[in-house]
C-alpha cells in the first residue's frame, strides 16, 4: 500500500485533565496521538510542542515503522508532563503517515471523550 | 446525484472498549463506520486493519448499494475482534463515497461519544 | 465579507437517539446541522436525506439569509423523523456554507455529545 | 518553524450551556477556541460573531504573539456573552494559524466534551 496521509500535522488543543476518577490505568485522564504509517519505510517523526507560558520544547523524535512490521503508534502523554496546561503539537514526518488526537476526561465519575483529526500543515 | 467523497479513507484512531454497561445492545461498548454511496454504481469497498503488534489483516470486503437502492452502510466492529487493541483502518473503494467513524463507550455507567470524518487519502 | 465555505456537504454518520433523559427540551436527543452564510446573498439549501432500509427523501428546503440578516441556521431533526435509524445527509445550496454536525444523547442519566465538521463534497 | 495553517477560519457550531455542574472553574460550562501560531511574525487575528437573531457583532481583536514567545492563545468565552444561543464564529489573520474548537457542557452531573478543527475558509 502507498504511504497515505501528509507529512506534517497539527494539533491545536492540548489539555491534559489533572485528575481522574475511576480504577487505573483504564479510565486514567490523559491524551493520545495515533499516527498511522501504511508505507513500506519507516516514518522519523519529530514532535515538537508550544505552549502558552513558556518557549517551545522539543522535538521529542519517534520511529513508525513500516508495515508488515507494527504500523501503529499511540503516544500517550507522559505522567511527568505538565498537567491542566494549554498546548499545542506540530507533528512533522519524513515520509507521510496520517495523526488523530483524542483525549479522555475522567476528572468526573463518568468519562467525556473527544477525538479529531489533527490538521494537514 | 453525482458520486460524492473520495476513493480512500483513512481512520488513524480505533480502539473498542473492553467491556459495557447498561442494557445491550443499546448501549453496548463498540466502533462503527458509516459509508455513504451518493452515486448510481455499487461500491466495491476493502478495508485494510493495521496493528501495533501484529501484521495488518484484511482486506474485508462490503459492497455499499448504489441508490436508489439502500445506500448507507454501517459497520459495527464484530464482538469476535481484539479489543482494547489499538488498531487503525484504510477504506479503500471504486467509487467514491464517504466515510465516517464513531465510537460509543460504556465502560461507565454513563455513555461516551466520539465521532470524526475519516481522513480521506 | 465574502461567502465563505463551499456548495456540497455530506454528513455521512445520522442518527437520532430514541430516547431521552433529563429535562426537556434542555436535554432532549437529538441531532442539528448548524448552517452558516457569511456572504451577501441569501442561500437556498436543498437536504437529501438517505437511509439504509429505503429510498432517499427530498429535498427538503431551506433559506439562509445573507447578513446582515440572520445568518446562523440550526436544523433540529423533527419529532416526526424516525429514531434510532441509521441516515445520511447531503446538503446542497447555491452559495457557499459552511456545515456542522452535533448530537446530544441523553439516554442515559448524563449526556454525550459529539460534533463534527461536515465533509465538502 | 514556517507558519502552518490558513489565514481564515470558521466555526459553524456554537452555543454555551446555560448553566453549569460541579466546582468551578474547571467545570464551567465554556466554549474555547484554540489558536497556535507556529510561525515567527506576530498573528494579528479579528474573530466576528455571527448570530441567528441579530446582526453580527465584531470584529473582535487578539493577537497570537510569534514563537519563541508564547504561541497558543486559548479564547474563553467570556461570562458576559448570552448563553443558551446559537451562534457561528469566523476567524481572520494577517498570518497562518491553525484554530481548533471545543465545548465543555456540565449541565448534568457529569461532562461532556466536544471539539473538531475549524473549517479553513
Amino acid at each position: 500500500m502507498e504511504a497515505l496521509g501528509r507529512t506534517t500535522w497539527v494539533i491545536a488543543e492540548g489539555w491534559i485533565p489533572p485528575y481522574s476518577h475511576g480504577p487505573e490505568p483504564a479510565m486514567l485522564s490523559h491524551e493520545t496521538a495515533s499516527l498511522l504509517n501504511t508505507g513500506d519505510r519507516d516514518a522519523h517523526v519529530e514532535i515538537t510542542v508550544f505552549y502558552k507560558d513558556r518557549e517551545p520544547v522539543g522535538p521529542y523524535r519517534v520511529t513508525v515503522p513500516a508495515h508488515p512490521a507494527p504500523a501503529v503508534q499511540r503516544l500517550h502523554r507522559p505522567r511527568a508532563d505538565p498537567v491542566a496546561t494549554d498546548y499545542a503539537s506540530v507533528i512533522q514526518s519524513d515520509v507521510p503517515i496520517v495523526v488523530q488526537h483524542t483525549r479522555l476526561d475522567s476528572r468526573q465519575s463518568e468519562n467525556a471523550l473527544l477525538s479529531t483529526i489533527a490538521f494537514p500543515g
